[in-house]
């Protein structure tokens, strides 16, 4: 049987400042640091144990998955890296404080950016230095691929081709997946594991690198989801009581 | 033009002991990961950087890699672990003392095992827990591939087709290759690389996370190679000088 870890990162700096992060590369806080080792103890406290992994291209997942499996002893998995995992790009919000933004615009304008399935934040312009296709990392990527902003409909979008693609086609080969991303790369897996509408996807939290395991049937429908080492509502409790 | 960049892992806690490590799982040292850090910073300082990985399944190879990364701002590049960039396997010898062994068999013997280019130490029997076929690790290797020892021939022999193979595409493709690995399996490398004949090769001693670069031409034929940080003598050097 298939088995699913999702793991949102840790506590990044900018998490802890209360700015708009996206796909700016902020490093983890000690506290998320420690969130990813713990992250792999309680993994291994319930002898669970991936078997190949994926991740975003930014620092926060990575090093998050690099505690996990420090902590675990299995550094030697294979891992994929993919732009298709990233966080949502916040556009021309990134790097701006949000309770600073919510006295600019209004509450409301914020909420909507944040939680809204489809209303975009403004755009990055392509001339500004942190649009994703000035930057190495995207260089292989399709430039009309790339985003100067993303509503949570985007980035579920772009997710799920890689979803359905190689991460599906390591589940079906019998591999235990262990997935390190960012809570609406991660929103985009729940809506299509759990049928999570885009109502209410919005309202599905994913704590700091608190693993989320998955038991999946041959077609990749889930048996049954839980938190370990954490009692956080899942994304199908989430569902339910909407 | 490709280039090529050559990494031995840092100093291990084996290392340290003095023993016989092969394919056993051994951590760095404190100075092994102030090591693997510095050769981050020394690429950096002079603007070299690599955009694909390679590095075995042995931990303290993977810790460099991830070390050096973490100190160029390039933990997001593609890596690629596979069991054919290991350390030679040491066979029975793995855990003892190179010195206590000596008094056992003789200088001259333990000379040989370490030194020759075609004699293996004793093999592990294949019911000793520590044969690779008992880790999950090389399950997927085809078992009849798995060594119980290697003499350094051996290690060349599995390494060559990988070189042969997707580090030899990575580069000709336009890639600055970067391979943390281990003194033997970089010594099938250098020896394809610079030429240098079985006899010239065990003579070859590549220092702990000083970063070997070459320039290579279309053919992969090195124009150049020196270490960044160092002053040790390459493979050509030790060659010329044979």
């Amino acid at each position: 049987m298939p088995r699913l870890i999702l793991l949102r990162h840790g506590e990044s700096v900018w998490n802890k400042k209360n700015l708009f992060t996206g796909w700016t590369d902020v490093d983890l806080t000690e506290d998320g640091r420690k969130q990813g080792w713990a992250a792999g103890e309680a993994l291994a406290a319930e002898d669970i144990r991936p078997t190949v992994c994926f991740t975003s291209v930014l620092t926060r997942a990575i090093r998050t998955l690099w505690l996990t499996l420090d902590a675990m002893n299995r550094m030697w998995l294979p891992v994929t890296r993919d732009w298709r995992l990233n966080e949502r790009h916040y556009g021309a919000l990134q790097g701006l404080n949000k309770d600073e933004k919510a006295k600019e615009v209004g509450e409301e304008q914020v909420h909507i950016w944040r939680r809204s399935y489809d209303v975009p934040p403004p755009e990055l312009h392509p001339d500004d230095e942190r649009a994703p296709h000035h930057e190495e990392r995207y260089k292989a990527v399709p430039q009309n691929s790339l985003p100067l902003t993303e509503c949570l409909k985007d980035t579920v979008d772009r997710c799920m081709p890689f979803w359905h693609g190689p991460i599906a086609s390591a589940l079906k080969g019998g591999e235990t997946v262990l997935i390190s991303a960012h809570g609406n790369s991660l929103r985009g897996i729940a809506m299509e594991l759990d049928s999570v509408p885009p109502d209410v996807i919005p309202h599905v939290e994913f704590p700091y690198a608190v693993p989320l395991v998955y038991e999946l049937d041959e077609d990749l429908k889930p048996v049954e989801s839980r938190y370990v080492g954490g009692s956080h509502k899942t994304p199908a409790q989430v569902k339910a009581e909407a």
